[in-house]
């Protein structure tokens, strides 16, 4: 659904128990707040309740800086829920780490170029320079940063710096080629969106298209995640697959899997900025 | 999700409105009925609302007979609601119709035997005899009707009259390549499923493996619908897709396209007995 | 295959007869021509062969200028062969025509820019202005041409005039919401190449989403193709499909969409580009 | 292609080097060969040629005993040509293993029945005997052989012998849940094809669609190969795919996953009963 009127998200996560959707569609109803959409999914396996809803916040009673104490007050607390507000409206601030390919920066520029996704893009960093002159064509500050085992944590440091400074709120490593150290990725829980040019958990780690190759596989793919401490082990939001053959050569893949990656990252991107996803013990609820 | 405790469907759509939902699972909750599922959506262009919800049984303090009549009165009236009711439980009575190709009849056969569908299958009707031998395989009474100009009237009154008497809840036209009579259709509205071989609307009517053939298409389809009075134009249930090539001769692409045709059908017919589908316009809603 | 090696290629179809292969094949090797890649296909419904053939040009002793000429007279004429003979090498000169849509045009420049297709793009035609900026952003000239009922003749000899002195190639209508006249097409044959969102021969002409949304389909494509004078009716190069359901408005039709057809458009780019597409008799042969 | 017309199929690996295709198309059409489908493939990495040739036997001077001496003699031995020479006709005789699961083997058994594919099943072999009943439905001996730990070596002796008997061509491990043992698999070299529930190589070993659940993933494969002696590491003949989501329990992956593993066994199968797989350092080049 697209749809532009000012409204805000609950994701909520709780033990399973009878009657949470009565309760929240009526304390959302008696405040006059329109439901626009509501999703909700129960886990049989883990027992958990997982809902998504979306209202208008027009004519809802409660104050914005009120919501969160008011639902915490009369629902969250006594299901012991977990749960994220959002608004739409504001444009969150994304900062995009690159490396030497270009493909998956060029996507996400023109997406954000055309309006078709509504963020801003303070700065771009990169650990080459490869890339500084498609920054330069889209008008964004560039921030060339190599790195290397000696400098990484100080570097790092720079980096996390900078995220600070732009108030960034989501990072997307668009094929970005080093790995964050534990602290970094700590520090952006469910706010660091990776690439990985493999069918995970198929291929982890490097050069999965010549482990592919060698694997004689009939189909490649590319899958898209939150970054953990764990590499290429975070929870996965999304994926895509592309039919291949004996005839293809490693560099084929390669060029097969591009298209592959760069619409793969974008839809998780897309999904993330919808407030679209509910992270739990390490699986995404993506309520589309 | 897989669920085997007893339990109640509603399938409902009404005027878009605040309120609705909570209304819904208040009447549910009150009534002490667990909610298994729940999904809901709105039509932003039509402003209709749809949803389905699963409640188990066990527990509801409504005796099964009066829910629909305390339903309406509390709830479906004010809110000008077209709903139905559903339980899980009943074997629901498939008839299938065949003419001359067996991969789909054997498809399902498959499931009903091994226990996948819970369904009853007292009768299958056919035009010709091909697949006789297939019915007695599974100990399945196979009415063998021929139809041509001038008896249809008489045997689709006949066929008529067995569905009549088997108390026939589904039908499905596995390949069947005769055209049903207006009456005939109207009196089992959403209740006659058709696997068309061609992803419609490309393609409709007669021989679409030799259109597919002759435009050149890159992928084939087939499409599974609810039968209306507008040949291949009914609520599209289920579709999907396979590449193909300048390779594939006609003769592959029936091979190719038999795959696509059983799966899609046996897909279709089990949204339709899980109590998924909802149609409004000629469009579908599938739950799942 | 990606290979960096200066190769010629010949696309030949004709009768099929006895000992082509082997012909064909004797000529090139007995002229010191090492075969990269071979691939024949033979039509049996409209007993045609087709042959694609690449093979270095490196140590191959007959001179380029005389290739046609001796490959005619040994065998061409004998065979009653048609034949395109292309070398790899020369950067081929492609000019984009757009509307307002940019994403085709991003993913095109992206390429181009990136250096993954070897092509010169010497300007960009539009009948809108509202691309121009992004033409400025990748330095390409960008022509400004409104066309209207009563200029439209004119515009277009003043079109062709511009392709003429860029010694176009190759034409991309990227989304460019025009119909070119007859003799514009005729100048250009299998050499314009169109995309159209929506899985041909499923929705022509305008609006196929809105369309598509009021059929209800479960699974929405893009089609690109040569261009020829019946509208949407030319030889299908690529498709590709996405799945979609009930949840999808319009408006996320197309946003799905947008990704279908920029990847199908460059997909059918690449393999003209390769010099993979044969065409007979309105449908392709692609060998890749 | 489908053709019914007597043919005989040569698959050919060797090194590569100029003018084999010239040589092996001259050899067949000097012998009054009608070439029906020609497919050659050349490994850039591995500098390997793989060819599929296929001609019509009727009018070809020499007789089929001779073929494979006479190719050796005048062209094999001289390029250091590995190859298998097949003749289309004779009906294969294959036998199915299974365990529990039915939908791999109603699928085989539905293809067999309605003459889609020219086999023989002469027997069916299972260490469980709940399919017993379908066999019978079938008119194919079941072979009830329960193993263990201790009675393995015994129980493979006597399927092998089973085997043996019946003149074999070819095994299909149709969710046969025992691992056979070394010297079993080195009896049938590329003679044994097995289903996996995955995408390998995601997933080996049991279980796999409880680890794609805890995993998340978004996308579930099925895998079909040829059995070697490591697990699930044989040579891939098909894989294919079908979307997922968080809605997903382990069961309703299971239960779409068996349409995928019948399928693309099934695929499987049919690749190799047309003579179209070549296996080479552990992966297939398939002609089709």
């Amino acid at each position: 659904m697209d749809r532009t009127v000012p409204s805000a998200i609950l994701l909520i996560h709780c033990p399973d128990q009878k009657g949470i959707i009565a309760r929240v569609t009526e304390f959302l109803s008696r405040n006059k707040g329109n439901i626009i959409d509501l999703d909700e999914h129960v886990d049989g396996h883990e027992k958990i309740f997982f809902m998504r809803v979306e209202w208008e916040l027009e004519g809802f009673v409660i104050p914005m800086e009120q919501i969160s104490d008011r639902f915490r007050e009369e629902i969250g607390d006594r299901y012991q829920m977990v749960w994220a507000l959002h608004y739409k409206g504001t444009k969150p601030k994304v900062c995009v780490f690159v490396s030497k390919y270009p493909h998956c920066l060029y996507d996400i520029l023109s997406r954000y170029q055309s309006g078709e996704w509504s963020i801003q893009i303070p700065l771009i960093i990169s650990n080459h320079d490869h890339l500084s002159d498609i920054a330069a064509r889209f008008d964004i500050p560039f921030y060339h940063i190599p790195i290397n085992r000696d400098n990484k944590q100080a570097r790092e440091q720079y980096q996390r710096s900078l995220l600070k400074q732009h108030e960034v709120d989501l990072i997307v490593l668009a094929r970005y080629m080093q790995i964050l150290s534990e602290n970094f990725v700590r520090e952006y829980p469910n706010k660091i969106i990776n690439i990985h040019h493999s069918f995970l958990p198929a291929f982890p780690g490097a050069k999965p298209y010549h482990s592919a190759y060698a694997r004689g596989v009939k189909i490649i793919g590319a899958s898209s995640h939150y970054v953990t401490t764990e590499l290429d082990e975070g929870p996965l939001i999304e994926q895509d697959v592309v039919r291949v053959s004996h005839k293809d050569s490693i560099q084929s893949l390669m060029r097969k899997g591009r298209d592959l990656e760069k619409i793969v990252l974008s839809r998780a991107i897309w999904h993330h900025l919808r407030h679209n996803v509910l992270v739990f013990k390490n699986r995404t609820v993506i309520f589309d």
